[in-house]
C-alpha cells in the first residue's frame, strides 16, 4: 500500500493507548487512526474528541477505513465486530483471546469466504511472535510439544508471593496497580486466559481447534504459603503453565495447571510479567521465545506488527489446520501431582493411580503420585471450592492405556479442512 | 505452488545430509531433491548415484528446477553459484554467512533487478527464526540493541572447558566429534563466523551493511585457565557474544568478543551448542529466543523452512534498510574490559583511558578498565600473538565524544536504497 493505511480503532484502554503511542512515535511506517469507537461516554479521552464514537457502524461502514483493529473487552460484542468487519472484506486484527478460542473455527470460515486477513499475535503471550513463528517458520516441522507462561499477571503474582513473600492479595492489588491485572482478574489466576491462548497456539502448532470447556484450567487462587514451602525446599518456584503435548502419534493432550519448575527449565527465570514459550520440534530441537506478556506498548508494539503485516498482504495460511490428517486431541492422560488436601475424602474422591510420596502434617497434607486428568476435569470445581492445590511435578504425561481404548474425545473439524 | 517443488542442491555436508533426512521424515510438505552438485569425486555418498553431479551447470541450466539450495563451504564459490542461480531468475535458499556477509549488498540488488527471493535463515543461529523475526515482526519497531551467543562451536567449547574443566584442545575434539566443530575451527573460535551472523543481522535488524574488515572480532582462542578462574571467583560465565548496539539516536556499533555474563543475564543459561539471541526493542521491551545452533538436523529444518517460505512466494523486505535514514555505523565507543596483559609495555601500548582494578601477580596480571573499540582494532593481532585476553566485565558501551567529533567511520550505502 503506497497510500497510508487509514485505521478504525475499537476501545481505548490499555491496549489501545499504547498501539496510538507506539503507532504515533515509529520511524518508517505510515498509518493513521481516524476513528476510535468507544462504550463509555462519560470518561475522559486524551486524544480529540473528533476520533471518538459510540457507533460501531461509522468505521464498520466507512469505505475509506482499511483496517480495523478490535481492542475491547467483551468477548461476544467483539466477535460481532470482526465478523462484521470480515464480511465487508476489510482486514482486522485483534488480540481478543477470548473471542478468538470461542469462534475459531466460524474465523477460519470468514477468513476463506471473504478473501481476507485477520491477525492476531498480541492476543498470545504479548510481544512474543509465537503465532507467526509457528505459522511461518514451523510450518512443515513435526512439533512434539508447545509449553510455557502465558499468563503475565498470574506470572506476576505468583513471582511476587513466592519470591518477594508479599501475600496474594497485596501481589494482586500490585498487579492492578502496574495495569497487568483488571478488576476481575478471574481469567488470569484461575487459568481461562493462558487457556484461550492454548487453544490459539494448538491451532496453529498442531491444526486442531478445541473447545475451551473440553480443556482443564486450574488456577493458582488456591495456592498456599505450605505449597510454597514445599516448592521452595525442592528448589522448585510455581509457575501457571499450559501445555500442548504429543502424546501419542496421532493424539494431543491440552490442559493449564500450575507445575513446579526446577532451575534448569527455561521457565525458571521467566518472572514478573515475563512470558515464555518453549518450542519443541522433530528436528530443529528445543527453541525457547521469552518476553513482555502484558502492558501498553509491548502489547501495542505486537498489535503494529499486524497492521504491518497486513499492509504487506501477509494472511496466515493455517497450514497444520488444512493438511491432511489433524491429529486428534485427547483428556486421556495420567498426570504425575503434588496434591494438598483436606481429608481422607478428598483423596479418595481423587482415586490416585499411584502414590509416591504421602505426607500427613498437622497444618496440612499432600501427596504426590498420578492421576487421571479426566479425574481433574471432573474434580475441578471440588477443587476451588474446598481450597485445594494442585501442582504438576514434572513434565511427564503419561498415556493411560486402559483409558485410550474406551473411546476418544474428540475429533478436530475436517468438516472446515476443504473450504 | 500446487505441483511438487523441484530442488537442485549445492553441497552434501552436514547441513545438506540434514535437510535431505527432514525433507524425507516431514510430513505435509513436498518437495524433491532432483539433483545434487559435490565437488569430491572420491567421497562415497548415501544417495542414489544418479541425484550426484559434478558439474554445477546441470543444476544451474536446468529450467525443471525451482528452487537452488547452497550449502557448501567455499564462500567465493557459493557466491558464485548463487548469483548466477539469481540471474537466472531461480529462488534461492542458502546457509552461507561468510558469503552473505561479504556480498549482501550485491545479493540485495541481484535479488531486486532479477525479482527474484534469496532466503537465509540458517545462515544465522542455526533453528531460531532470527532473520524472519527481525524481518517480520521488528519491520517497524526501533530496535536499540541486537545480542547473544551466535556460535554454536565456541559456545561448545566455552562451557565444556569453563563447566566440565576440559582442556580447550579436548573440547575442541568433542565438538568436531559431534559435527559442531570444522576441521579448521578458526571462524568459529575467533570469532568470524559470529561477525559475519552480526553482518546479516544488523541489515535486517538496523538497515545496515557493514564490512566484515570494519568490525572488531576476537575470539577464545587465547582464553587462560586464570581467566575462567576469575570469571568464576566472581560468578560469571564467559561467552563469545557479538553485540549490534545503538550507541546513540543515529549510530550503531558492532563488535564480537568474549563477555562474563552475570547469572540474571539471559545468556548465562545458553550452554552448549545451543545459541541465544537478545532482540530489546524500544516499545516491545527485551526479547530472548534461543535454540540449538549447530548441528545436522536444527540447521536442515530451518533450510526447510526457508524452501517452504519460497512456495508460498515468500521474499525479504529489507524494510528497514530501504527506509529513509539508515544509521551510521561506529567503531567510535569505549568498552569496559578485564584485560590480563603480560608486560607494562602491553599496558601503555592499549592506553586505558580509565582503570578501575588492577592484579599483578606471580602467574599473570589483570586489570579492568575502560579503552576504546579502535584501539582494539589496531592491536588484535598483537593480542593473539602475545597470547593476551581481552573480554567485556559489562554491558555498557559509552560513546567517547572526542573521538566522534573526529570523524564518522561509514556510512551505509544508500546509493542502493532506492534501486
Amino acid at each position: 500500500m503506497a497510500k497510508k493505511i487509514k485505521i478504525g480503532l475499537f476501545g481505548f484502554g490499555c491496549v489501545g493507548q499504547g498501539l496510538h503511542y507506539v503507532l504515533n512515535n515509529s520511524t518508517g511506517f505510515k498509518a493513521d487512526i481516524v476513528k476510535i469507537a468507544v462504550k463509555d461516554r462519560s470518561k475522559k479521552r486524551t486524544v480529540a474528541a473528533e476520533l471518538i464514537t459510540f457507533d460501531k457502524w461509522e468505521i464498520l461502514d466507512n469505505p475509506e477505513i482499511d483496517i480495523i483493529v478490535e481492542l475491547i473487552d467483551d468477548a461476544e460484542e467483539a466477535f460481532n465486530i470482526v465478523s462484521e468487519a470480515l464480511k465487508r472484506g476489510k482486514h482486522v486484527v485483534t488480540a481478543n483471546k477470548k473471542m478468538l478460542a470461542l469462534h475459531l473455527a466460524e474465523l477460519y470460515k470468514l477468513q476463506q469466504e471473504n478473501n481476507v486477513s485477520l491477525l492476531y499475535e498480541a492476543s498470545a503471550c504479548g510481544s512474543i511472535p509465537i503465532i507467526r513463528t509457528l505459522e511461518e517458520y514451523f510450518d512443515n516441522e513435526e512439533l512434539e510439544k508447545v509449553s510455557g507462561v502465558f499468563n503475565g499477571t498470574s506470572n506476576y503474582i505468583l513471582t511476587k508471593t513466592i519470591t518477594e513473600k508479599l501475600t496474594y492479595s497485596d501481589a494482586l492489588k500490585q498487579a492492578q496497580e502496574k495495569g497487568f491485572a483488571e478488576s476481575d482478574p478471574t481469567n488470569d489466576v484461575e487459568g481461562f486466559d493462558p487457556k484461550f491462548k492454548s487453544i490459539i497456539i494448538a491451532l496453529h502448532a498442531f491444526g486442531l481447534i478445541i473447545r475451551p470447556e473440553e480443556i482443564l484450567n486450574l488456577g493458582i487462587t488456591t495456592l498456599h504459603a505450605n505449597d510454597i514451602n514445599y516448592a521452595s525446599e525442592k528448589g522448585y518456584k510455581i509457575k501457571l503453565t499450559p501445555v500442548i503435548q504429543r502424546v501419542a502419534e496421532n493424539k494431543i493432550s491440552i490442559f493449564v495447571a500450575p507445575r513446579f519448575i526446577k532451575t534448569n527449565n527455561h521457565l525458571y527465570n521467566v518472572d514478573n510479567e515475563f512470558n515464555g514459550v518453549i518450542v519443541e520440534g522433530k528436528f530443529s530441537g528445543e527453541q525457547f521465545l521469552q518476553g513482555k506478556g502484558a502492558g501498553s506498548y509491548p502489547t501495542g508494539a505486537a498489535v503494529l506488527s499486524d497492521i504491518s503485516a497486513l499492509s504487506y498482504g501477509y494472511k496466515y495460511e493455517y497450514k497444520k489446520y488444512a493438511q491432511n490428517r489433524p491429529p486428534e486431541f485427547t483428556n486421556d492422560v495420567l498426570l504425575q501431582v503434588y496434591f494438598r488436601y483436606n481429608s481422607q475424602e478428598d483423596l479418595q474422591r481423587f482415586g490416585f493411580d499411584e502414590i509416591n510420596e504421602k505426607y500427613t502434617g498437622r497444618d496440612y497434607n499432600y501427596i504426590v503420585g498420578k492421576l487421571s486428568l479426566q479425574q481433574l476435569i471432573k474434580e475441578r470445581q471440588y477443587i476451588l471450592d474446598n481450597n485445594l492445590f494442585i501442582s504438576l511435578v514434572n513434565e511427564t504425561v503419561c498415556l493411560d492405556d486402559e483409558q485410550i481404548k474406551k473411546n476418544v474425545i474428540h475429533k478436530s473439524e475436517p468438516e472446515l479442512v476443504n473450504q
